[in-house]
């Protein structure tokens, strides 16, 4: 995308270090582009967990330089119908399966472009497409081009643009439990290695959530998860007595459920989807 | 290796990700290639299975852009007389114990030159060789010397050429059980993170192997593991009943071994190198 | 800082590999410094062992070319009164905190100046330092600005020199147990894949501590964990018992603790930092 510098490629899959997946879209980005340069957001992705991989990816992307392209693999639906994209933003290109994995980044970036790769794209997807692993055959040589320079409008078959509003977003997600109720569900997008599980609340919807005449809402709510009920959001972990659960702010913006001097994933039994409910 | 672009350096170890000797080969490569463009395979091949390096690095190499170098060091030998090699093929450079590491790269490449790194090669390594550590003291430096421009010839003390049919190969691997008998043996290469068993049939064998005239060999073949006996290669994991055991053909082109809805390796308990008997 | 081939910065954390923190940090250097080469020693680091890190680190830096920039990120206090440095020695930068992390550096090299990195560098940091994440916000701009020709002299408030002394090291290590007598504690620094403990006890400590007169003091000296006392240190593993405790000279210079055919850590049940005993 730039003159004077090479364009970067970041890969974020589910496809571990074990194999040499990664690897292989590596050695098929450097045939087309030699001089892209490669960064690695992560492989450590659950498998198949697409809404882990879509809070991730908006939360890395933006700290990349501008003209960046994105590569995002985590493709339960591989072999299907589901399209593969282009989606240009302000200031990045993202290339990735159209399954919602964009979600969190549509939602934040202002988006210019979206391009569905049919007819016009076949000619840059390698000679043979498999059935199992489009990261190779189709992601990796899109990147490539696209870092070599290719714009994305030759990607594009023509005919009506697509609008960000009709690409299939995560879904359900912080659903209000009913009209002008004030509770919602909340999910779990993943627990981190202390058994930690952190939720797609954010603190910018429960900013625009809480009416602005409602003191103490942090400290009063109530969280509910299976039959354990407490209240308030706590400040940190320090914050809760030895083996009770707490809710905190965690340092990239959501919502995390915690047992003090324990672990909530093994605590609640819970895993990436499941609903908590909060109510104000 | 090309004028404009520079080389690409792959490593494929089994050093894991816990220790700083990957970083101290690249340090060691990027000391003499300042420009060289290192790319990772996998670190996470099973400590000493040379037989698993093997598949892998074959199945990944041919994705690199030509003149790519590839770096291979799983040496459970470092320290014995076994040789280091360069192996030229038509597309790249494999730089790597004489350990049988190059048995799948050897099959399916066309070679055009060996050079075992004795006297002329001795100058290009670090100026102390450990015991213990060839792939920072031997291999990464002459990888860096090629990706900086050396020709292979100047690492070649002269002599007769090695052709390639006496570099050692891993055995055994798809013994046939006797003479004219339709029944052979394949080994287990690794277990993936499901517990399904990698084994080293690969579909080009079976095809050269079975004879034209018998339909249906597929379907009625029978493969033994232990005491365990059963019929048939089958499409995919969801044609065989829930706790059974089934075969079929992986996506890197290799026969697999799977329990249904279980572990195949927890099952059989065996583990890389292991036998399994498949007639016809 | 050369010319012609463009900085190599290097990463050490204990971030691991399945969160977005070390491609975040590696996108914030490349928006500064564009050309920059980004190489990983390892992310592995036990959480908050600053005294691992600081082995590793001096253990892999010296592989790299001079002008090299290793920044080291174990930051148990961030967010606290601790300050972040940038220390110059004869061949390369190290950005690190203040916590002890560039203790074997210290000691090893030659140290040309030290900068904290106080007013005059606020100006380089992210516009928002959050408290938790120093890595994204004050170390990797500061490595991104040193990598893209920024002299550490533009760091300095100016003021007295900090001089090396007065750096706070790792303690206790090494210990003298009293003043003339022939033992001293060692420590655990980490536990590697086969339960094997690393210990700070150098081979170079080993020379300088020992009597010239003193013959045979490897074989003869006394070592004792908790309750278990043996005596001597051995060549290799294959030299002791199977089922007894050992000591040898591992590959990186430090003595080692193993259980032949067993875990020395689950063993002995200690952790890093956990003293062991060795008289003379």
């Amino acid at each position: 995308m730039n003159s004077d510098n090479p364009s970067i490629v970041t890969l974020l899959t589910d496809f571990g270090a074990a194999d040499t997946y990664v690897g292989v879209m590596k050695g098929v980005i450097l045939s087309i582009a030699p001089k892209a340069r490669l960064v690695d957001l992560t492989h450590e992705i659950g498998p198949r967990n697409v809404l882990e991989a879509s809070v991730r990816l908006e939360g890395a992307a933006p700290y990349f330089p501008a003209g960046t392209i994105h590569l995002a693999v985590v493709d339960p639906g591989v072999g299907s119908e589901r399209d593969a994209l282009v989606v240009q933003t302000e200031r990045f290109l993202f290339v990735a399966p159209d399954n919602g994995i964009l979600t969190h980044v549509l939602r934040s970036a202002s988006v210019r472009r979206i391009t569905r790769l049919k007819e016009a794209a076949r000619r840059y997807f390698l000679p043979i497409v498999s059935a199992t692993f489009h990261g190779r055959d189709v992601f990796a040589p899109i990147a490539g081009h696209l870092a070599s320079g290719l714009p994305p409008a030759a990607l594009d078959d023509g005919g009506p643009e697509t609008p960000p509003a009709s690409l299939p977003l995560l879904q359900p997600e912080l659903t209000m439990q009913e009209s002008g109720a004030r509770a919602c569900y909340l999910h779990v997008l993943w627990a981190d290695r202390f058994g930690n599980l952190i939720t797609d609340m954010s603190r910018e919807f429960w900013t625009a959530w809480v009416p602005e005449h409602m003191h103490g809402a942090e400290a009063d709510c109530v969280i509910q998860i299976g039959d354990t009920i407490w209240q308030g959001i706590r400040r940190t972990y320090a914050d809760a007595p030895p083996g009770s659960p707490l809710a905190y702010w965690g340092s990239g913006g959501y919502l995390e459920i915690a047992m003090r001097n324990g672990s909530a994933a093994a605590t609640f039994g819970i895993a990436p989807g499941a609903p908590i409910m909060l109510r104000l």
